[in-house]
């Protein structure tokens, strides 16, 4: 006996996100029809869509927005001479809530990845090469991961850079604060002992 | 700076689900945003009204079904003598697909739990007070879990039916097969150890 068919295809709709198996597929499913009424589903319905038709990416830095251009592209407050590359939307709302910095954002939507058939082409590149070329731009922070991918990234976009007339950094990568070398990771430690800096 | 409304609002939708956490929530609404074309969201919101709207539960057994009665219900060639309790829809589904049980099912959707305030009249009971009256029942046999929670809903269940004329049962419990003791959790051993039988 297979669940209903209605159940069925909101069990494989649930499984398209990251991370959600069948079995998780089917909990979220059963709890859609068991626990929300029917306003509660048109609630949810609605919500997905105007989460899609209103969030757009922002022409600029590819952050996600409801205006054109995002509001910090907009913010003519913010130090315009500096681009933090980050990997997605989620890392600038980090960012932002930690509140030390105060200039630009470039989203590139993912990191380089052949094996998985991501190239440059895939990533918002294309119009961070002509913001470096177009703007005053005087230095561009690569903050994508310390992981293989992050860091092939982080490399093929220094050596695009290299002729342009611009500093480019990596954020640290390192111990955290407070943390215990006991519980830190083995690559966190190696990159924290390889990045050390005279004290 | 937090996010676009349109956007915070689908992470409260999703945070709705049982084990959804903030994070969790933001990383899928995010992939609905990012990962989604407008029609693929527009099926998903589809997907979930429909659910709602064509899954009814079965007026006699409470299962999750698009006919009424449930397919189950309206199938003579089961046993109709015999009466499985179970908590949810999904032990339905499971114990059908066994593929041993040729009996009627009966789902409470919960268990007693006068701490959450589910007493008796929260759960998919009646019915089950007047199947038993009513129909040619012979036994009940009792599969909720073995937790204090399913536990004090099977007592509850065996003191109802105590005058009426059928053989109360409950599911064996104990060390599953295949299952090395060394992994088996303490209540398991113990559970097995008390309802060890005759050999």
């Amino acid at each position: 006996m297979n669940y209903p068919q209605p159940l069925e295809d909101l069990i494989n709709e649930f499984m398209k996100y990251p991370g959600i198996g069948r079995k998780t597929a089917e909990r979220y499913a059963l709890y859609t029809v068991n626990k929300f009424d029917i306003a509660a589903a048109h609630d949810f319905a609605s919500t997905i869509i105007a989460a899609k038709e209103k969030i757009i990416q922002c022409p600029i830095c590819g952050h996600l927005t409801e205006t054109n251009p995002c509001s910090i592209c907009a913010d003519t407050n913010r130090n315009q001479t500096i681009i933090l590359i980050v990997e997605s939307p989620k890392d600038v709302f980090t960012i932002e809530k930690s509140g030390k910095y105060h200039g630009l954002y470039h989203v590139l939507n993912g990191n380089l990845s052949p094996l998985n058939g991501i190239g440059p082409e895939e990533l918002n590149l294309k119009t961070l090469w002509s913001r470096v070329q177009n703007e005053i731009i005087k230095e561009v922070i690569i903050a994508t991961s310390a992981t293989q991918e992050g860091e092939a990234t982080a490399m093929y976009i220094k050596r695009v850079l290299k002729d342009i007339d611009l500093v480019v950094s990596r954020i640290a990568y390192g111990v955290p604060v407070g943390a215990n070398l006991e519980y830190t990771d083995d690559l966190t430690l190696n990159l924290a002992i390889e990045n050390r800096h005279k004290f």
